[in-house]
Formats: C-alpha cells, sequence, structure tokens
C-alpha cells in the first residue's frame, strides 16, 4: 500500500521528505559530514550533535516568524493543555486579572484551568445554546477589561473549524495566542503579543513537544514562587535545555520548520493555507444544501474545513468510501460527528485535489 | 562508521531491534497485518493503530512489574522534573507532610520543588561537606516521622552513582521513588509503594515520556483544586489519552518493554545488571589506587557506575582514547568530573567487556 491522503486533526501529516531524513538517520546520526554512530534518540541533550538541532530549531522559528528579542523561543512539554496552566501560573498575581474569549471547547478549556488558578473574566462567548460554535465574536460583542493582564484567544477552533481571521482590537492589553492549530499559517501582530504557544502536532511536527513565544517583560515579571519547572524563565534562562527535552520530537519539528522556510516561509504556507482551505469551501458553497458549512463564512478555518451531509448515513457512506479512496482523518470530532478536513501545512494541494474531485463523484451518486 | 558502545548517562542506548523495527515501519506503520499508509508519527491518538500499542506499553508495564489492581499505570510529559512538582501538588493537603531523603542532586531538587508546595520534611541527607554523596544513609540514620503521608526516595542516583541496596525501613509510611535510572532494573516492593516514576529516556525508551505509577486509593485521594492537567486522577480517568500523549516515545517505550520481556523480564534485566556493572567495579577494585570508585561499596549503583583517575590529565586522556576505540558517553556528569560509565538496560554485556578490556589495556600505557 502506498501512503495515504492524510487528513487527521493532529497528530496530523508530516512532511515526507522529513520522514524519510528520519528513517535514514535513525541508526546513526550524522553530524558534521559523518555518522556519530547512534541514533538522535540515544543522544546526550547536553552534546553537540543534538545540541546544533535544538539551537537551530529555535533559530528557525524566530526567522520564519520575524522575532526581533522582545520575545524567547520556548520548547515545552504537556501539549497546549498544560499551557492552560502555566500561562495564568506564571503571569497571574494576586490584584491582576485576565480576560478569556471563549470560542471552542479548548478556549473553554484554558478559561476553567485559568479559573482553577487565578481571577479572569469571560469577555467573549460565542457558544450556542445547543453547545455548539459557527463563529468568532464581533469586535462590538466583546467585553473587555482594560485592566487586564492580557486577552486569552484561540486563534483556530480545530473542532468547530471557525478562527479569528482579524485578531480583535484589544487596546493596550497584549494578547495570549493558543495557535496550536494555525501556528506558522498565518502571520501574528508580534508587537501585541505576550505570549504565543502551540502543540507542534499539526503543523510543524509530531505530538511531544510545545512551541511557547513569550515576550522577555513578561517572562521576567513571571511568578517565582511555583515549581520551578513550571517557570517559562526556568526554560528560558537555559534555552530550554532545563531538563531533558524531548528530543527526537524537537528534531523533527526543526525539519518541519526547515521545510517550510525551503517553500517559502510563513507567507507562503499562509497563501497555500487559503488555496487548500478555499478549494473545498468552494465545493461546499457550489452545492450548499448537500456540504453545509456550518461556520458563517468570516469566521472560516482555513486549517480545519468542517462541513455535513445531509443525512449521518450519507455522511458514514461518504466517510467509508473515502478511506477505500485513500483519504483518512475526515471524520468529524467525536462531540460534534459530520466531516472535518484538517488540511494543516504539510497536507499538500495534491492531496486536496483528490479529495475536491472525491467529493463531486460522491455527489453525483448520492 | 558501524554504531559505538553507548554508556550515555540519558538519552541512552535503545535496543538495537527496536530501532530497527521503528526504522522499518517510519514511513507506513503497519497494523493488524497491513500498512495504514502513514507514519506512527503521523497517526490520530483516538484511532486504533495507535491505541493498540498505547494499551499494549500500558498491559507491558504491569506485567514486567507483576502489578495488581491496585496501582494504575499513567504515561505523561515533563520528565521526572514534573514529577517533583506533581507528586505534593496530588498529594499534600493542608495538614499533612512528607518526609524527603536527600542521596543526591535529583532528590535534593525533589525536596526543593516540594517546598514550594507543601509542608515537607528532611528525614536523611548524606551530602557531604564538599557536595558530594558518595553513599545513602544507613537505616539508623534516618529521622522518619511516622505520620508523614509518605517517604520520598530517589532509588539509584545517576549523577554520583549511588543507589539504595534494600529499600529503607519506613513502617506503614508509604514510599514515593524516583526511579529514572533504575527502573525495570530491579524489583520494587509494590505493597509500599504509593507512587513510583521515571522519565524513559534511561532504561525503558527515548526522551518525551514519563512512566507513573500510583496506588489507586493515593490517587482517589489526590487534590481536586489544582489545574486538571495536573491531576494523576485525569490522566488515570483517560487511560493517559486525557490530552494528545507523546505517541512516539510510547511507541518505542512499547518496543523497548516487549524487548526486555523477550530477553526475560525485570528479574533477567536485575540479574544482567548486576553482571555488567559488576564487571566494572572488579577492575576498579583490582586496581583501587588507578581506578578509584568514590561509592562506599553497599550504595553502589548497577546502572551508573562512577570512577575517578589519579589525574585530570588521564581522565582526558581515558575519555579521549575511548571515544577513538568507539566507547562514547563516558564523561562524569558536568559538576563532577571523572569517568561515569551509565550501563542501562539496552547497554550489552559486550560493550561491557569492550570497556572493560580498554581499562586494562589503558592501565598498561598510563
Amino acid at each position: 500500500m502506498a501512503r495515504v491522503h492524510n487528513f487527521n486533526a493532529g497528530p496530523a501529516a508530516l512532511p515526507l521528505s522529513v520522514l524519510e531524513e528520519a528513517q535514514r538517520d535513525l541508526l546513526e546520526l550524522p553530524h558534521e559530514g559523518k555518522s556519530t554512530g547512534m541514533s538522535l534518540l540515544e543522544h546526550s541533550h547536553r552534546e553537540a550533535p543534538y545540541e546544533a538541532i535544538h539551537h537551530e530549531a529555535i533559530a528557525l522559528t524566530k526567522r520564519l516568524y520575524g522575532l526581533g528579542d522582545e520575545h524567547t523561543v520556548l520548547f515545552m512539554q504537556g501539549g497546549a493543555r498544560a499551557q492552560f496552566a502555566l500561562v495564568p501560573m506564571n503571569f497571574l498575581k494576586p490584584g491582576t486579572s485576565a480576560d478569556y474569549l471563549v470560542t471552542g471547547t479548548w478556549a473553554e478549556g484554558a478559561a476553567e484551568e485559568a479559573a482553577l488558578v487565578g481571577s479572569r473574566r469571560i469577555a467573549g462567548n460565542t457558544k450556542l445554546p445547543d453547545g455548539r460554535f459557527v463563529r468568532v465574536p464581533k469586535q462590538s460583542e466583546l467585553d473587555l477589561d482594560p485592566k487586564a493582564l492580557y486577552v486569552h484567544l484561540t486563534s483556530n477552533n480545530t473542532l468547530f473549524g471557525t478562527a479569528w481571521g482579524n485578531y480583535p482590537d484589544t487596546g493596550s492589553v497584549p494578547l495570549v495566542i493558543d495557535a496550536t492549530s494555525d501556528v506558522m499559517t498565518r502571520s501574528v501582530p508580534w508587537d501585541r503579543v505576550a505570549c504565543l504557544y502551540a502543540g507542534a502536532q499539526k503543523n510543524i511536527g509530531p505530538s511531544g513537544v510545545t512551541l511557547v513565544i513569550v515576550r522577555k517583560d513578561f517572562l521576567e515579571a513571571g511568578r517565582t514562587d511555583i515549581p520551578s519547572i513550571f517557570r517559562y524563565k526556568s526554560f528560558a534562562d537555559a534555552q530550554s535545555l532545563y531538563n531533558t527535552p524531548p528530543t527526537f520530537s524537537i528534531y523533527l519539528l526543526r525539519g518541519t520548520l526547515r521545510w517550510i522556510e525551503q517553500q517559502g516561509g510563513v507567507a507562503w504556507l499562509e497563501a497555500e493555507s487559503g488555496r487548500k482551505s478555499g478549494a473545498v469551501y468552494a465545493v461546499c458553497d457550489g452545492d450548499p444544501d448537500f456540504f453545509r458549512a456550518p461556520v458563517e463564512k468570516e469566521s472560516r478555518s482555513r486549517t480545519n474545513v468542517v462541513f455535513r451531509l445531509p443525512t449521518p448515513e450519507l455522511e458514514k457512506r461518504f466517510l467509508s468510501e473515502a478511506t477505500k479512496a485513500g483519504l483518512v482523518g475526515l471524520k468529524g470530532h467525536r462531540s460534534t460527528g459530520g466531516i472535518r478536513a484538517s488540511i494543516y501545512a504539510a497536507v499538500s494541494m495534491d492531496s486536496v485535489e483528490v479529495l475536491v474531485d472525491f467529493m463531486a463523484a460522491f455527489r453525483k451518486t448520492a
């Protein structure tokens, strides 16, 4: 069997060239032109072969995002969910409060964890009575506290397929962004960002490593009465070698960032994401009674395209025939049902074209 | 170049057959006899191919350790250092206290993190005035609180090469064990253990996953006012699929545990660890003025054999010539200097014999 067209929501498709390099080097990692005689998996994180990879991954992140000296790049563990807790633990001192914008399941999760840690308000919420989310709030719907320490938002909602097309205007209050499902697929207004975090396993690598970008003044003002392993400053001071990092995940992150840079960087990926998701939305919009895209147009995600078919039976048949055609991962989240095509960085336009053709062919037989 | 003899302190050597399997399957993971068309790295953690691996890794852990229903096996992230914080966060409620036994750098770190979280006592400490540790405490030196909630100890001290030959008698107070550097290399008195944790990257896999084994009554009594991502119960209730796990690390953990089982399990590894470390200690004991093993005999580690040569110059030459002979990772920790041979599960007796021969040959030329 050949490799399939992978629309998984995460962990998700990786660039084939990155996997091929990992496969080639799996028993003996080369360093400076010769074999080190062991796998990257067996290398100490305190020796040159791994350190070169680690620091290149940091440099690539800075270069791709155009980061200056105001921000520090960290590699941590525990996924975005750990960041739900770590952001308020590090930043929310007694007497301060943060605003949370609730636009989906993970945004809700972040707000729930924050409430266990410190003081936080809900400054916007687009949850429908039936539990779904089909849009992000309008600027006029936001109830922002000008004294908030930060405004937390989820830039793209993997589960319901919504996204902030433009980040909201929060005045002088900086943003904290969970960018797990759209990291590197759009430019970021760094002058307004106190912290951005993203589990790598959708757009930029495998599971097991979380990219965290923190503004240095926020980092320096972080709480020091929490366990040191939870302080951003511990990781910043040690360039994310505070304790043993998830070395192989960072190696694949490095490979994926290299690949993104070779393709043309964030600007290329932003355009490509629009083109890929646009092709699927075009099929939906051309036949909206059959392919029902529930998300309002201005809130549509460019990485998670969600749609429904007229009946659950048709959806089941669609998924079954798609699998036979080599299109996998299209099943909607277990809490929502329906169809979801996750079109992350490494999902090619070729795969999207196969999907679009399949949708057209399925429509004719339905 | 061929593969080297790897004495790294962690990340460390993995079984060659496990790496070969990972290499073979890196582009297309098989499941139930046929290709899934994608890498394990690209698989959803909510689908059968990954779930089969995940649950097999849990079952293997239970089988290898002979665990009954009283204990739950968890896979977490963040290394042992995260557990330094999570153990007291989960267990130490107001009005309770824990005892910590300080036998090395990591034991000290665990005690420091615990002090930030709750009430803890130091019930034993073998630190020398010069900062070194060359033994664990004698039973008579312990100052145990019979009302303590648990006694925390580090069963093997990677850095100084000491170990608890026998676990101390703590009466009815259960143990919490950091077993990062000797997990699966010795049997564990489970009827006395409330919690055992171990970063996988020394004996049972790569970095990026932490094995945590918790007694269910402890787990059920855990605090619920901490962020849910930090609660052992969140992971237990979801069988460690609470959020996206480090899937590839768990896949390699599964492979390594399978390999340990095929070799003969924990009893085999315990005997083998004694045999391997014993061969190196025998060289030291045969020429103690040249190969100075500073650790007291009854506290010697069977996974980290530490020794010094008469001068720093000789140590430097030893390390340099060892590298040329294909023996790597023998440099002592940056804080101690000297020589350290880490002889974890996947380091073969063959590699140890090459080391022993090298030591004898070096002695003759020195």
